[in-house]
């Protein structure tokens, strides 16, 4: 049996521990729910403040020059590329990641027209196809929407297929596509591919550029402990920068935005990718998250969060068997992201019990559980501690209080 | 000849004079860009502060339902409503402008079909014109982008004319479009309409469901003081919500977001008009900018508005005919929105000049020197002053140094 001596023995060699004191996390809480909300790095309160009264407060409408405001979105996408194997000039920060799928099917269909298929697996987190359905419900006929399970995925690459658009790590189960081998199938059937990264980046180790990939996008307010609601960012591999089309066509992907000319004339970079004026406030809050993340060697924070899951995944065998709950994450930690993932036909009513007990991590309907292995402030023995809370909620029955059972939205 | 005295005789008797004490203006300096940029409310300098330490740093994820942060785009969209003629549950807050007028694209086609013309007034702020042609551009042949000069715009109306998209108060002139009339014209023609109040909303009075307005989106960093590419608004008339389709269809605009279904449900109601997840820090300083616009008479405010304009034309008139200023808004103060522009043909130069000054207005390509009239925080006094010194830089030649004619990329 895996003692908390030997999580705190973990604890004391772990070469990331340093990085928890970056955080203000709540006393207490043992947060498990970085793969969907990060905590504020300490630094972005004063960036805030100073966002707050010196840019906005005392710059005004200079500030666009003088703070660099105008900058930003290249600036910070410039940040996050190296996290995801992209080239400076690659990657612009802009607007939610629903908007950046739309962009990337615009983009990616301009340059494979004739295609009618936008492929996506079943079962991908739901805004990606619900964009889909949105991009081709407005494409009077040009495209249309196939999802098919995983399994049959790389078989249904066929002739029409224009774009295929992938979660690289799947939200519920944490389940890695291999990125490079996908690519390849996908281009071999003369597909393009988008990688959705939302649950990769400042997850786990992503090379865009060493898979050939066309256009990803992600999502801010993850793993990059951007804030919540976080601006997203949207990947253009060079060779297609100059071709591929901005179908969101907004003044902020003008070549020249400023000489305010009546037709759009769209920039030749990956700024075409903009589209209305950025949000500054949460650009802000934003670039501490990545300028924290673009510290850390990628290589040691996925070697960590791997343990992480494996001593989580080992402690649940031990010490929570009999309590009915299924692992749907790949056993594998080098098969799944930062995240780790049971069904349980009770599952929300025991996150709510948890939440109460200070293990936060969140529910996915139907039934699954997931847990958060974000290796910047969690501690082996959080995950020691957090397994003997769930093994007391489960035992004790208190899971079984009325209030956990009312249904609440929840994220 | 009006006088300073004259002018503090109207600050003596200004009802909304109060209002300036709800913003921090750096001392000195006289503010005529709240068309382009508001300032931040005091306000909003504690509740980021809030937002930051404690809905993020300790709600962490449990904020979107203990914060109510997923009620944050319908209850400031709520708040929005009274200052632009809309009921509660006719406007949402969602994304950027740009992104807005594409959804309104969207929403006014599907429910107009068969009708192929999207028309505009050419000379209209640029990023609606280039969506319109973004639009059109997937659209696969089902719409055409058309723009006519102004004066032949009613005219153009026909049966082929699907949306009729005008902004109702012209960003370079400041010229106001009869909201009323308008509307009625294209309704007899066939088609619907969709404003864009950037320039209007907490600048003059709106009245949207007594024009009979379809759709209508705004900017929220300008009149009503949401901070530096704050959230955008979008408005859908009750009778079109259910009807109208969502073509940024995101999984916030889905009737049950969190049951993560497969395929698209959309809300019946606006909500539909969000997209991917809300920015939430952002949303938290335009609340701010939005609740102190709502404590003002609307009336009153637009009263001062137009005499601090009639008072700055005046004071042009008197004092700096000689150099080579011409009124490009219109004469009567009714006939134009909270601001008054001259084109020059040294616009850029002398802007430059009068910034160093402490005036700080801006320029429009290729000469238009723009200065706003908002009543919430410049006094009849500051209009004095600031003529004054236009004055001093015209003739003492300041203008013409060097320094300020290096073009820059300005907003």
């Amino acid at each position: 049996m895996v003692t908390r001596h030997d999580a705190e023995a973990l604890d004391a060699a772990d070469p990331l521990a340093p990085f928890r004191d970056q955080f203000d996390l709540p006393e207490g809480m043992i947060y498990l729910d970085g793969n969907s909300l990060g905590p504020p790095p300490r630094t972005a309160h004063k960036r805030m403040d100073e966002t707050m009264r010196r840019e906005w407060g005392e710059g005004l409408i200079t500030s666009w020059t003088g703070a660099d405001w105008i900058g930003a979105p290249q600036r910070i996408g410039d940040k996050i590329a190296p996290l995801i194997g992209a080239k400076a000039g690659e990657v612009i920060v802009a607007d939610s990641t629903s908007i950046n799928v739309f962009k990337a099917l615009g983009a990616a269909c301009s340059l494979n027209r004739g295609r009618r298929k936008i492929l996506t697996e079943r079962g991908n987190f739901p805004t990606d196809g619900y964009m889909i359905e949105g991009f081709a419900g407005i494409s009077n006929g040009a495209v249309a929407h196939s999802s098919v399970d995983p399994d049959d995925l790389l078989d249904a690459l066929d002739e029409d297929t224009g774009v295929l658009l992938l979660t690289q790590v799947h939200y519920k189960t944490g389940r890695i596509w291999d990125m490079t081998e996908t690519t390849a199938r996908a281009h071999g059937a003369g597909a393009l591919v988008i990688w959705d990264l939302s649950h990769s980046a400042g997850a786990i180790e992503v090379d865009l550029n060493g898979a050939g990939a066309d256009f990803a996008l992600g999502c801010g307010y993850k793993f990059l402990n951007g804030g919540p609601g976080a601006p997203a960012y949207l990947f253009a591999a060079t060779r297609h920068q100059k071709k591929a089309q901005a179908v969101l066509s907004g003044w902020f992907g003008h070549r020249r935005p400023f000489d305010f000319t009546h037709a759009y004339e769209a920039a030749e970079t990956v700024a075409k990718f903009q589209c209305g004026t950025p949000p500054i406030i949460s650009l802000a809050a934003l670039e501490c998250g990545v300028d924290l993340m673009s510290r850390v060697d990628m290589k040691a924070l996925r070697q960590k969060s791997m343990a992480l899951g494996e001593l989580f995944a080992t402690l649940m065998d031990e010490r929570c068997s009999a309590f009915g709950f299924r692992l749907v994450s790949p056993r594998d930690a080098k098969l799944r992201g930062a995240q780790i993932s049971y069904a349980h036909d009770h599952g929300y009513e025991i996150m709510q019990a948890l939440r109460a007990a200070d293990i936060i991590g969140d529910f996915r309907a139907p039934d699954i559980m997931r847990f958060g292995m974000t290796p910047l402030y969690l501690r082996f023995s959080d995950i020691f501690d957090a397994v003997e809370r769930i093994r007391d909620v489960m035992a004790s029955g208190a899971w079984r209080r009325p209030e956990y059972a009312e249904r609440r939205r929840v994220t």
